[in-house]
């Protein structure tokens, strides 16, 4: 099993990918990650040729943008609609080639008796801690009856958020998706949270929706309270320059998110701490190369989550439990599921805030058909096909617009 | 099975390691490596704490030593001995690990029914080019019968050598060992290469035994002539003061033998080669996070060789087939075994220069015990327990130093 995004042009893409890959082995995954690029239209991974040609083909191929993802990792189409994306069409097989490599772990793991972590390099922690992954929200959609989180639009409701998170699931790290508010407010969320739980570790991710200047500005008014803070601004150059000046590290799941994103990063400096997410790094595999990299730099790692379901979630956990680097408490939605899942019930659990990582062959996760057929049922039903904040927004302010940074 | 090097102080490290690792998992490379630090007494790989700690740790963990390996790869007592070798015990460890990682990848792959390259993505080439590696040479060791090599002590020499190697094996690149005479000499001798091999690329490995200066004269006089130029001369500064004057890439196994020289070698821009070899970089599948860096940095890639037998063959040709980005002829020292060996015959050949990649499950060699028995006699008796040229030098010539450069 894989779990992938469910936009409509990506899954279009994996569907003809599907057929490339017809025959071959599980182990095959050079020759997998090829012919998915070449499904795909990218060039090809390995270069023929003298050095010179190598090393201009690899330059060539290797063009950073300094600006990626985020908000449209699960529309892949969003990304390729920046006129940044010069580098899309790699992304996009890392992104198409996942789910296929998930599975083949998955199977591979049944076939030779061990879970997917011991063909990562073997666990080496029992069970992966998670963060509280807070969101401004309001009592519920518009027009629909409020959720079980109720409304947090201010400092009280945010901490109250983080409670019944914490309360349900013990996490030990907090979260908070900002870039929602002038910064000021969100500032004093994040002392709210400070206060409301002393010594637990706080993260801040504005969703690069500020200036370097106002980034500088709020890391250093937040000295002390954040265990980093994600993402303030777009860009390597801009992170490299907000980094030089706050107490503490940066992270990012938007100005790395591809191999050739490292050496200008490296150059600038931008970033202490890098998000892992193996949907869009090419499965688990390519994933811990990376992780292999942030070692060799000296980067910190945590792990990026957008939305996912069961499969996903025990990827993640194997992932996670084989790297060793990756030390920071990883991001999940599993809270924001609200019970619903894809995979039968049992296998995955939080306990103080960390998912034990399972132990039974493959992902050591099994499908709920019946479970699937509800939840295929509500994705055919809903309409969405694509993902589009900003239309959505507009249905409440008709003069929102998608601005980055916004303050 | 796992093939290492054979100095009595490593072999003592291996055995100690052995002890420790009684009891594991095949699968289970993380928790085996971190034994082996543990044993070795290097510090840990995964790093606990906040923050600020972590890269703290991170940072002191890689001070890059900017010199490290190459005639000491055997000896790694040698490079105890510098004054650089400020990580020599993490180079320690991952020499150490390497034989058991390998072995457990033999392990699983005859379990599951597949090679070695199977475990590591997936052969994307049935077979793996090899290089002629020549060296300059009496007819034989003094006060012996001369091999059946003969001499190669001038240019008519080197490509006399170059012809028998070619002739039996069909090999399509040819390395020359350098840093032996004058400069001059061995520019003369590339020369003759050329003009007796066209077309055949070249290259040439003085072994850091040129000044920059020198380094510089050297590579612009080979202009057209080389492939690549393979450490000229030492450290991670004066190989990108080279690399930025000359035309053809820079190549090395010696400013580049841990992660920790990443940082500061992509920094100075020292190489566009990296000689892999995974007896020292952790075994295939962190020799494959490796491949993963330079891909990333825009790195081409060979393979290094040190004295070696089928075990490390079959594994060096498994890892360089399932590496898409690894396109250089690989060097061998196969012909200088001169058809002994501890793997029975049959499981590896040279067909055009170029070793099939073994189908078997595991490495797909097996062991010869008896001519293990023979090659263990010959050790016993050699009397040779640690790799030590100086003094082999001084035997005919007692004013010899080992200097770096000595040009």
């Amino acid at each position: 099993m894989g779990e992938t995004y469910g936009d409509l042009r990506h899954l279009a893409k994996v569907r003809d990918c599907a057929n490339a890959l017809v025959g071959l082995d599980v182990h095959a995954l050079n020759e997998m990650y090829a012919r998915v690029a070449a499904t795909i239209g990218a060039p090809p991974a390995a270069h023929g040729g003298g050095p010179s040609d190598e090393q201009t083909d690899a330059a060539a191929r290797r063009k950073p943008t300094g600006d990626a993802t985020k908000e449209t990792t699960s529309a892949e189409g969003a990304t390729n609609e920046k006129p940044a994306g010069a580098t899309t069409k790699e992304k996009t097989v890392d992104r198409v080639f996942s789910p296929f490599e998930v599975a083949c772990l998955d199977i591979r793991g049944k076939a030779a008796g061990v879970p997917v972590s011991d063909l990562l390099g073997g666990r080496v922690r029992d069970a992966v801690p998670y963060s509280a992954y807070l969101f401004y929200k309001w009592a519920g959609h518009p027009g629909e009856e409020p959720d079980r989180f109720g409304a947090a639009l201010d400092e009280a409701g945010i901490v109250r958020q983080a409670k019944l998170l914490i309360d349900e699931y013990g996490f030990q790290s907090i979260k908070l998706k900002g870039g929602v508010y002038p910064p000021d407010q969100e500032i004093s969320a994040i002392r709210a949270l400070h206060e409301a739980f002393p010594g637990v570790p706080l993260r801040l991710d504005p969703n690069a929706a500020w200036t370097v200047q106002t980034s500088i500005r709020v890391g250093r008014e937040l000295d002390g309270a954040l265990q980093y803070l994600e993402d303030p601004t777009p860009g390597i150059e801009g992170m490299g320059e907000v980094a030089a000046a706050v107490p503490m590290p940066l992270a990012t799941n938007m100005c790395v998110v591809a191999p050739e994103h490292f050496p200008p990063a490296m150059a600038a400096r931008s970033i202490g701490v890098l998000l892992l997410d193996h949907h869009y790094w090419g499965g688990l595999v390519r994933s811990s190369h990376v992780a292999a990299m942030c070692d060799a730099f000296g980067l910190s790692m945590s792990m990026h989550s957008n939305s996912h379901l069961g499969i996903s979630l025990a990827a993640m956990t194997h992932l996670a439990a084989a790297t060793p680097n990756l030390t920071f408490a990883c991001d999940t939605h599993t809270p924001w599921q609200d019970g619903q899942d894809v995979v039968a019930p049992g296998a995955l659990r939080f306990e103080n805030g960390a998912v034990p990582v399972p132990t039974a062959p493959g992902l050591g996760v099994e499908l709920d058909r019946d479970a699937l057929a509800v939840m295929n049922e509500q994705y055919e039903k809903c309409g969405i096909r694509k993902r589009d904040d900003t239309s959505y927004m507009r249905r409440f302010d008709p003069s929102f617009t998608a601005k980055r940074p916004r303050w």
